[in-house]
């Protein structure tokens, strides 16, 4: 069985919510999984000497032009949301608990919380809000909030973080495909190209 | 007549060189010129912060993979120069120089100089070397030189410098069409697009 494409993603990122709209679609097609790994982008940022896009001058300000234009071309709902960047360890924290007892529900309701954030403006660094999130999507809202606040939840990603920094995870979103590694909403049509091909 | 698409770009810039040998071609699939402006990114970063790519921690091992995954994917000639990323005030001012007497050469020259130094490992930082190419271009080589010295040449690369950071380019390659920015070689599946519809 071929293996999964891994997908590592920050909740407060605009292009990993863009392409948590087409990996699976890309994945279906070409006989694949997909196992989603939310990340703390400001942990590895705190080794790569990163920063927020938002922050950046010039580009900051392109960037915010550019997602909007990209999400228009893929039909994708999108509003830069009045609060962001956010911290989102609520979010990946509720993501890897519910990946514990289901690992397909788990990726409904990460997508449900990036579509809460960057469609409907909800603040999803606010464990509250995201235990909203997680009663839509049919999870017992009080069990969902005690789940990301359980501290095996969070040892679980911080597990997983120093697993992703050891790939080399540096960005969101960013994929590995049997080894091969690629950064960016803009690389998905290498990704099904290399899903196609086996590489080049 | 449709206006012509601005090409910004710095010859130390891989990605530059990438969209360099695609940029025209598009453009005249849609009845559209292109003016290459080499800018001097160094000049750019001190206002927005920006480091090269290759200096980056995970990044700069990322992208070298990327780029020359991108070439390949491409059929583009390229090798991550020994020397990188370099300055690159003398390809640039020769560029502007050659563009004084005739735009359409000054374009041959410039691919020639990215030819030199992102498939031949050629350090075109050094002005012999840059003269060395406009030679194998059909330049004269002397008064290369003597151009890329030359007071006025270096007063108008810095006047088009402003001019670039005024339309807030901030990266390499940059493009402007139809006062739309785009930035990065992987957005030229978009520049087509715009040109192909007028935009969405």
């Amino acid at each position: 069985m071929p293996s999964a494409i891994d997908f590592y993603f920050d909740f407060s990122s605009p292009y990993g919510y863009l392409a948590s709209t087409r990996i699976e679609a890309i994945a279906a097609k070409h006989g694949r999984t997909v196992s989603w790994h939310p990340v703390l982008l400001g942990a590895v940022f705190k080794l790569t000497g990163g920063v927020p896009l938002a922050t950046i001058p010039l580009k900051g300000e392109y960037s915010a032009r550019d997602m909007a234009r990209c999400a228009r071309l893929l039909g994708v709902a999108f509003k830069l949301p009045s609060k962001f960047p956010i911290p989102t360890q609520a979010a990946a924290r509720l993501t890897v608990w519910a990946r514990q007892s289901d690992a397909g529900k788990a990726k409904e309701l990460a997508a449900a919380l990036y579509h809460a954030y960057f469609a409907e403006d909800c603040d999803i660094s606010n464990p509250d809000v995201c235990a909203d999130v997680s009663a839509v999507c049919g999870y017992d809202r009080a069990a969902a909030l005690a789940g990301l606040n359980d501290q095996g939840v969070k040892d679980l990603l911080r597990k997983e973080m120093e697993e992703a920094i050891e790939r080399k995870v540096f960005g969101s979103p960013y994929f590995i495909v049997d080894g091969e590694p690629f950064w960016g909403a803009d690389r998905l049509d290498h990704v099904e190209r290399w899903l196609a091909t086996g590489g080049w």
